[in-house]
């Protein structure tokens, strides 16, 4: 049974009669519905009636219709409005732009504006290091998506994925005073976003890619990280696989571990799996089995594009075929970034010991979580309604203000790292248990911790290096 | 002598011997040196000394050093720091992101992004007319350039350009509530800022082009207008026409002439000046000339692009040749908008009685107005300091206030001479003289004025029409 929840809230304007049980009897109508009361406001009260607005938690749009009708038929009080909260708090979009200067009189004017103005013009003219103290660059990122991957949602194009990119930039103000803009762009050709974000990014300090579909994002990114000075980061990979990282940097402390011993299955070879494997791989995994619909990637297997050859190339060492079942033989670490419920439960009896079972899939897990535990030392999903939500923002708010404070021309592999393990390391030994992996998202210790170590990061590597694949990498950090 | 100004205002920290005439002799030296004093602000004062803080307008660069050497060459007087007011108000640049809605909790994260801002997604999906309510679109636009002709700098590029796009931004916010966003573009290519701008629309309400170079300007906003379904508007262009035009009106109503009778003489065939041609000819204007540095356009002239090939078309019905000087015989009006200096004040002997001068070259206008005003009725600059300023910060602000909130998908020839008309509609018959023929940047009523005629022409014109070459158009307005 759904939770009811804040992204299903709905308010209703009732019209009660004189009653003084008639609250009572809507609030427990509402409660037999399945929904939770948060809050009810007497709006005017005069007369013979009562207008009130309650607001209730519900599990989703037909849910809160039922809801909404079980109050309408109790007697003595009638349905006058009924608002969804979500909605309403989307009407007119989610963020403004604030001047920082004022322009209130003539001399303001001729400062902010011409003719003064074009002093400024000038110097960054001259001398073009100086955009990033003289223009909002230094705080600025471009949050890009091509709207071809958004949530769960799949191919809903630019329109339609502003709702998320002004989500994100939300968080990135909130979070970490990273002030963000969302692009949203009317393509999904691979040289056409590689050339729109190469000709917007002057006005640049980095570019968040976002909701991107695989493979394309992989070549947008690799390409953009190239040509550009700031730095490109696909959350959907990077964020995903940092957080992760930390997240497993955890799990293996609690359970006595070690990464380059642990045996890992990952399922879902899209931009987050990638990107996990990725890390991990540079990391120096002691081994990983990667699973698409198909089964075990292997050298054998004739249908993988460039990114999942890539993974086949640096993966299962000894060429194993089969299916996630068999693989999950022995496997220390399950990780699955792909669907709801491949899995039963009881596949993971095979598992060793200890076993850590990772299942990101949102927000139907590729495992029943409360299942899982009977089978797993460690839990984790991608929901906010169970422990250890692995949850990007965890890292992206944190990765960029560590990255435009210290001035980063690209965000490596080894920031990424550094990023993870300051998550990992806001757990303390003696608060970390298997329910409690990760910070809370709303632990405001965590960007600041993330940027420290990013921008330290930063700051060690040498400017040229580009986040490649990281083939060859030596593990840089202990995990 | 230039007069002083904020654009050029300089803050010293002075360190003072604890002399009670110290403050007057710096005060009478930054005097003598030709600067104005705007503030003195004592910082602290301790056992022999003091520190103060000197704030002073200066006339450029040079200007503020010499007047610091004075300062600093006076006995007992010490210039610690010397700080570029317009410069220290750039830094960081001028506008910030804001959100509208708090992430403090649980709840919050869950409406505002996942998984609640899916459902909003979906919406718009399914129905892309949601975007303007549940988006930022509703009341952004994007104010576009590719650095290539900007203010009087020229060609500076994207990065060098923002600056300006930003204290537009500025602008837009401060007078009209417009959420407005830099787009500084690293191409100068037609073909791909058409592309460009095409596929960053969906976010945005409006597109605000600027500072872009003729004749790529005009190709540009046509082909945008034909392809979006927003409003494309070319400040360079339509902005000054806008201005020009309201102002003209006036200085007619004054002069008691008639603009279907009037000679127009015109310098200067960029943005500017063709949007002032097409306006004036689609009101019916009784005769213009028009002239580049080659002399007044014609049809033997083969020389033209397309643009003064228009011009050379709709303009100079007896096909006169000849230069500036020849032009101006018997002339009503002169409107330049090319460069500094080109007429001697005496060259305006020849024109009309009352004769009408604007001279809008910035910052050093086509004649010295101080002399023109001893030939014409009613003289007009870009400059600040001179009565009449022609700005465009008189329409753009209105116009895309008005066009937003109208939901308007195209600014048409009407909507601007709409805007024109509520411009000079702001100066009553009893205020009208020949140093007031606009109203001041700072009156209020201005921005209101121009959007409610904005979003009243929308709703009359049909919303095909796009904003296309005014060949044959009937006047709209009475003028």
């Amino acid at each position: 049974m759904p939770i009811p929840s804040a992204s299903y809230s709905i308010t209703m304007r009732l019209q009660l009669d004189d009653d003084p049980r008639a609250i009572g009897r809507v609030t427990t109508a509402v409660g037999d519905a399945g929904a939770a009361v948060t809050a009810v406001d007497i709006v005017e009260s005069r007369g013979a009636s009562m207008t009130v607005d309650l607001t209730a938690n519900t599990t989703d749009g037909d849910h809160a219709e039922k809801v909404a009708a079980a109050v309408d038929g109790i007697e003595g009080v009638a349905v006058r409005k009924k608002s969804d909260r979500t909605f309403l708090l989307h009407i007119g979009g989610k963020i403004a732009v604030r001047p920082k200067v004022s322009v209130r009189n003539r001399d303001d004017l001729s400062m902010a504006y011409t003719p003064g103005v074009a002093r400024v013009c000038q110097a960054i003219a001259d001398n073009p290091e100086d955009a990033r103290r003289l223009t909002i660059k230094r705080n600025t990122i471009a949050v890009v998506t091509d709207g071809s991957a958004v949530l769960g949602l799949g191919n809903i194009g630019a329109a339609a994925a502003m709702p998320v990119m002004e989500g994100k930039a939300v968080l990135f103000k909130e979070f970490a005073g990273v002030d963000a803009w969302p692009v949203c762009l009317d393509t999904q050709d691979t040289e056409e976003i590689i050339r729109i974000v190469e000709a917007i990014a002057p006005a640049y300090g980095g570019i968040n890619l976002e909701d991107i579909a695989a493979p394309r994002c992989f070549e947008i990114e690799r390409r953009l990280s190239e040509r550009l000075d700031i730095p490109v980061f696909h959350d959907d990979q990077h964020g995903t696989a940092v957080v992760t990282l930390g997240a497993l940097s955890n799990a293996l402390r609690l359970t006595g571990k070690r990464l380059d011993q642990a045996r890992v299955v990952l399922t879902g070879i899209g931009a987050a799996g990638v990107a996990i494997i990725r890390i991990l791989h540079a990391q120096g995994v002691g081994e990983i089995l990667a699973c698409d619909r198909k089964g075990v990637l292997n050298r054998h297997r004739e249908d993988l594009d460039e990114s999942k050859a890539w993974v086949a190339e640096h993966t299962n060492p000894d060429d194993k075929g089969g299916g996630v079942q068999e693989a999950l033989e022995g496997a220390d670490v399950f990780i699955g970034v792909s669907g709801p419920n491949i899995l039963e439960p009881s596949d993971l009896r095979v598992m060793a010991d200890d076993a850590i079972v990772f299942a990101l899939a949102n927000p139907i897990p590729e495992v029943d979580p409360s299942g899982a535990r009977d089978h797993a030392a460690v839990v984790a999903t991608g929901r906010s309604d169970e422990p250890n939500q692995i949850n990007n923002v965890l890292a992206f708010p944190g990765i960029f203000r560590g990255a435009l404070d210290a001035g980063a021309h690209t965000i490596t592999d080894r920031m990424n790292v550094a990023a993870a393990m300051a998550i990992a390391g806001m757990v303390g030994d003696e608060e970390l248990r298997p329910n409690y992996i990760v910070p809370s998202v709303f632990n405001t210790g965590v960007v600041e911790a993330v940027a420290e170590a990013i921008a330290a990061a930063a700051r060690e590597d040498p400017p040229a290096e580009a986040s490649e694949p990281a083939t060859g990498d030596e593990p840089v950090a202990a995990v």
